[in-house]
């Protein structure tokens, strides 16, 4: 397939690269980050207000929408940019995370390596083996088979723009051996998504013009990371993931990122999957990533906090503290968001507390909108020659010390 | 003060005019339905989506909001027009209904009269006497104070253009005896209430503008009803309201408000608390009703309920119907709102049936947006002269057979 991606400027003091990725539904200038419909709806947000809010891409996840309401369903009601909405492009991932993180609580947690598993979490409610992953639904204890070519059937029936391959999720602290052979694995079934994708999304279907993006795994080892790298990197895919365990903190990842991304082919687009603070997305970029997608903005919405431009605060503000309860001002001065626009931070923080729906609404907009405007100062800033400043502006410190430069 | 409703037409068949209420933030052209904004907000919805969809008055209960976030804080922030951002006109009740409704569960059903009180129902908690009602907060049990003084006072703190006057509420069940002598209390209240009131709401106040109307009352006895309609609509208040028990059915209900509304003058606007049903709005209007409000639109989507032009469905859609899973066509096909517009009966079954926050909105905003629009249909017959046309299409029977016309 021809190249998707084309890079626009590069930063000389960091890997640091500006581009634009073409879709059939559209163009999507990187670096980029991409709020989540994880069921076909930026959570409590519509699909104008988050175009609105300055997205141009958003992803959907593959394991959700499986189970509820069914590819088959969406793809009768032109795929998800018909059933939501939403016109522009969409990327959605393998189902892989889902599958093994949704089981119990905790796991999840375990993966991204943040905390231990939870005691009462039970992996073997996930069955994987050579062919497939056998797992039961969140919702309902059903049983199911997620193969390879399943994950790629069902990702052609939701019809995304960039579709990718489905891998297996070793936890963090699963050690080198186990990493090792679920990462040899994942290429198998990196090499049978391939196969059963290649110039094959069904023509019946709503989007024949899918990219297929391929996960680099290898956990938190040095040399899995490049192994990974240099196989997914090779393999024919049109862009590629950073996947799998990013480490146990922010430092532990961006390590992950430094050993991965030297020995991916320049010219393929990079996304690191689930990363979505303020520093993470400048370190992120950094380090040479263009995509970025996180359920963080909807979700701090949904739990009353606010991304406010305050290093000292890691750039969050809970919107419940009763300090708010009489400030006219606005969330954040430098946001132009709706919210921001309008109410002030008593009203929103009277909506918390009363725990009114639009209270959840506002945020989670004025939070998109806040990472939206981020990466595009941080795009202009590439365009400009000056993402140093930008990085240095928001961070505090200045670029260069822990980012190796690629050239 | 000076009359602040002019009529501009009247139905030939029935007792329905239509007319203009001026307020200090603006004309609303009646009959009109105002959605209700108990807490500040309609809930689900930003003041521009409700604006949007056709409203030209909301209604903030005046109980709610006293207990939080507290007039004093609302009328720091430009009263609940500056704090909500809603420039339109407002009303507030009188906290009266919630006072006495929202002790227990049952209450405000037993009140309306559609069922006896809830057995656990404690109406102590509630404590009348004559110059005052004691009660407790439905969020932490503290105890209040209400006089009529005090209703008026916290109503000048929220600043809506339209306020009313401080009633009690004696259940359906209550019989003659007490609802007579419960009338004539309401009564000498509505007195203390345009006492403290008349020219008098503080200047240093949000707005200095505001209307008080009153409150008839009498249950469901015809002479008690006559005898309020002419003791406050002869008070002097700017515009009237027809509240208390408005008995056990529908077909009571139009007999309080038949029983009422020729003993009311006809120069001032009259609202009908509470009423909101598509079959209700009709028969009110018809009956010489100006004004209505009602939660239903707002909490029937939040229950999943879409209002629909089918009268054999009682104009209700359940969008959660199995029936609906695929169904690619709106919601109704004669809406103009923004969800009709954009979304199918499929995506917003699955949104309900997932339980995501977009379906809650776009289901309150389709009905609010149905209920303003019928409201609209019924202005624009009634300068067409053509009322009954419209009431017959919507309603499938004649007018005029259950309705004594006026002249």
């Amino acid at each position: 397939m021809t190249a998707i991606f084309l890079i626009t400027a590069r930063d000389e003091r960091s890997r640091a690269r500006a581009g634009v990725v073409q879709t059939a539904h559209g163009a999507v200038r990187t670096p980029v980050f991409m709020p989540v419909g994880t069921r076909a709806t930026v959570k409590s947000l519509t699909p104008d207000e988050v175009r609105d809010a300055g997205a141009e891409i958003i992803l959907g996840n593959t394991y959700h929408l499986y189970l509820q309401p069914g590819h088959e369903l969406i793809a009768r009601h032109g795929g998800l940019h018909g059933f939501m909405r939403w016109d522009g492009p969409i990327l959605t991932d393998s189902g892989g995370f889902q599958v093994f993180s949704l089981v119990y609580g905790g796991i999840a947690d375990e993966i991204k390596g943040r905390r231990p598993a939870h005691p009462t979490a039970q992996r073997d409610m996930v069955k994987v083996t050579e062919d497939a992953v056998i797992f039961r639904s969140y919702l309902d204890g059903s049983r199911h088979v997620f193969t390879p070519e399943r994950s790629i059937e069902v990702q052609h029936g939701l019809g995304a723009d960039i579709i990718v391959n489905f891998d297996e999720l070793p936890p963090f602290r699963a050690g080198y051996e186990y990493t090792h052979a679920s990462m040899l694995r994942t290429h198998r079934w990196a090499e049978r998504c391939l196969a059963a994708h290649r110039g094959r999304t069904p023509a019946h279907l709503p989007n024949p013009a899918q990219y297929l993006f391929g996960i680099v795994h290898g956990g938190v080892f040095p040399d899995l990371r490049r192994s990974s790298a240099e196989f997914i990197g090779n393999l024919g895919f049109d862009g590629l993931c950073i996947g799998g365990s990013l480490g146990g903190d922010k430092t532990q990842m961006y390590e992950v990122v430094d050993m991965t991304v030297p020995y991916l082919p320049d010219g393929l687009a990079r996304h690191l999957l689930g990363v979505g603070d303020v520093d993470d997305l400048l370190e992120g970029v950094a380090r040479g990533i263009d995509m970025f997608d996180c359920v963080s903005p909807t979700r701090l919405g949904r739990h009353g906090t606010a991304h406010v431009r305050d290093r000292d605060r890691r750039w969050k503000l809970h919107v419940g503290n009763a300090a708010l309860r009489d400030d006219p001002g606005p969330l954040d001065a430098s946001c132009t968001c709706y919210t921001c626009r309008n109410f002030s931070r008593a009203y929103l923080h009277y909506l918390l507390r009363a725990k009114e729906l639009l209270g959840i609404r506002l945020l989670s907009l004025h939070n998109i909108t806040f990472l939206l405007n981020l990466m595009a100062d941080v795009r202009a800033a590439l365009a400009e020659g000056r993402f140093a400043e930008v990085y240095e502006e928001w961070l505090g410190k200045p670029l260069g010390k822990d980012v190796t430069p690629e050239h």
